[in-house]
């Protein structure tokens, strides 16, 4: 057995003695877990909660990790293991109220991370059941979370994953959360107004409307991290042993852009982007997720705060990246073609699109920027696992629009998944 | 029996010859049930469609209508007897979305008006159990609608009742679902922010994200109606036999302002006023809803179009309309007292309100205003049912924050219900 994990060094000295109880909702995925690993290197008491509905929609459409994802129960083991750390597993469906206030009255949190929802926006459209399914699901969820908070931990920092993709693309600049207008003389300080893609960002947005009115009636706190589209594969924690790993997607309804682009160009696919591909998104690294989760939990907000940081580092066209993908791949020896094929879903190819990020800066956020040696770095980390890639699972099959039960599209493939 | 109905005199001359099929979801409740007489009346092949859930909720809180109300069979079959005319019957839970399929499939409606919703802001915030429900109901119903309309009748146009609740009460005019925003030298014209007040009004904000999502990537075409509070117990139609009376209710979790003061002041109660009763909301006549209806069916937007029309006719304050309610009961000899209570509710008591509702207007809307003459004959109306009056129904005890599990309020009213 490893020695004792002693965590990591480089903290700033004023963040170095808090240790928080820390609940983190959907500690099975893909941000999830690393996410609960690494505050737990940091001294925090951490908990996952989890109901493993993802490893059954992976069943569902057949589709599977690049890497072999171990159970929960055996990730936290391992962590134990290698680190002496321990990890409080629950294994609960947030549907369910009695489950939710029974987990927050035996762990009592002091921030709950709430990644626990349905996160993909094709899975949302792919039929009327799973659009219905995505939000009840996430919208039941986070309900009941409101409910069992105010019930039994009222004082608890709520930190919700939200998106960027809630914004939508709109023609003026997007702020953090609200937007002061304004109107015939008048001024006031609103939400700004939202434009999502998908029934999944809809969830999204139904989401911030009901923790806003909690946070109004009940004074609960919470932050909103409307994040952009996340890449990457590994972090410090998940790196110390291969039975750490986290889920990394590249099908076309759970991988993100630029890890699914990395896989077609090891997989020797042609680069698939949507229509034009100048559909402009804001992007950050894993590990800045991780950070950006942190810096808020130092942070709270005040009770009956509610308050949006918009979690991303850099934004990017669907072409560039596809274009940095085939540069860096080049330099592999591997040679990518890019596509640009019908668009199957519903959204401007060519747009203005000026983002606001500035409150994680502010609170120390230092982002890690795809360079080219990160994004080498990950292409040869998926070139390790090159023989597993499944080239039918990469090409998109749902679209947005098109007559009922329209027969699926063939090989489209391009912008962020999420 | 009486003589077939002949439909009613007065139609502008353009609207003379239209005659559409038209489902009405909710079609036994307080606004569906003579929404489809009016309908009717007028000659359109009109089919209801409920599933009876109000008659439910009414035995749930032990609450019930002013006027004993007939099963919705059994008022089909009086309007039978009494115009002549068929309304076609479906019952069926919107949730199950091979029941909407089916109907849609099998009336072939032209247009569908949307009342299938639990409508009650207060019952929204009883407990985590019913503002669960009240999302999942209103959602999923809506979801199904349009999944359902978009696979058997993407032409079709769909009238949603949303409600002026979805605005809140910013600090700059209401415009009707859209607003022109001017931000950084830049400008757009976007969704109109919203600051919903309870989880009822919180799930009409999501059904509007879903309509014009729904719209834009299906060209599926709607109108949504953000309407007032409603007023009056009756309609030509529902006049002509009292077997087909309409379910009014006074309680506080479904009875709406004015006719809740109306009943108190029979009652011999205290109007009861939340706080400053500085409230200002939009209020129309039963008729008016009835109208608006028919002018945005009469009107359809392009398909592809969602639009917004604000659904009032005149502006009080919750304070000015219990004065209103004194002044008239005193002609009636009734003495009636106003009293200021604690709020149960999280809301502005005194604030600025300027919305727009100029679309129906244009469409040709003449308001029934109300007039001393309209408000006595209401009172008299409800005095004719006086010893039906259960009084212990009609003090509010739902409060919208306090501690968990908070000792219900004693003696509080005021502000409208919905």
């Amino acid at each position: 057995m490893a020695e004792p994990f002693r965590g990591l060094a480089g903290r700033p000295a004023d963040e170095g003695n808090v240790s928080m109880r820390i609940l983190v909702l959907g500690g099975d995925g893909y941000l999830g877990w690393p996410t609960a690993l690494y505050l737990s290197a940091r001294g925090h008491a951490v908990g996952v909660v989890d109901n493993f509905a993802k490893r059954r929609w992976e069943m569902e459409l057949n589709v599977e990790p690049l890497i072999p994802i171990a159970t929960l129960h055996d990730r936290v083991k391992a962590w134990r293991e290698v680190t002496g750390r321990d990890i409080e597993l629950f294994v609960g469906d947030l549907r369910n109220y009695g489950v939710v206030a029974e987990i927050l009255r035996g762990f009592r949190p002091e921030a709950v991370i709430h990644y626990g929802e349905q996160p993909s926006a094709p899975y949302s459209m792919m039929d009327h059941n799973r659009a219905v399914f995505t939000q009840t699901n996430n919208i039941v969820g986070t309900l009941n979370l409101l409910w069992a908070l105010r019930e039994c931990a009222p004082d608890c920092h709520l930190v919700k994953l939200g998106t960027m993709g809630e914004y939508g693309t709109p023609n003026i600049d997007i702020e953090e959360g609200f937007l002061e207008i304004e109107h015939k003389g008048r001024r006031d300080v609103l939400p700004y107004p939202k434009q999502p893609g998908s029934f999944y960002h809809l969830s999204k947005v139904h989401d911030s409307h009901n923790i806003l009115f909690a946070c109004r009636v009940w004074k609960l706190r919470s932050t909103d991290l409307n994040q952009g589209v996340v890449y990457g594969m590994e972090t410090d924690e998940t790196a110390l042993d291969p039975r750490l790993a986290t889920s990394f997607h590249y099908d076309e309804v759970f991988g993100t852009a630029l890890n699914r682009f990395c896989v077609q160009a090891v997989a020797g696919v042609p680069l698939t982007v949507y229509g034009r591909g100048g559909q402009t998104r804001g992007f950050l690294n894993i590990r800045d997720t991780l950070r950006c989760v942190e810096l808020a939990l130092l942070h709270p907000p005040a009770a009956g705060e509610y308050r949006v940081f918009n979690q991303f580092t850099e934004l990017f066209t669907v072409r560039e990246l596809a274009e940095l993908v085939q540069r860096q791949a080049a330099q592999l020896g591997l040679r990518v073609d890019i596509n640009h094929l019908e668009n199957p879903r519903v959204e401007s190819e060519q747009h203005y699109y000026q983002a606001m990020h500035k409150k994680l800066l502010d609170l120390g956020l230092e982002p890690h920027l795809l360079s080219d040696v990160l994004l080498a770095s990950l292409l040869r980390r998926v070139q390790e696992h090159a023989a597993r890639i499944k080239r039918d699972i990469i090409l998109p099959h749902v679209r947005w629009a098109g007559g009922p039960r329209a027969a699926a599209g063939r090989s489209r493939s391009g912008a962020a998944s999420e």
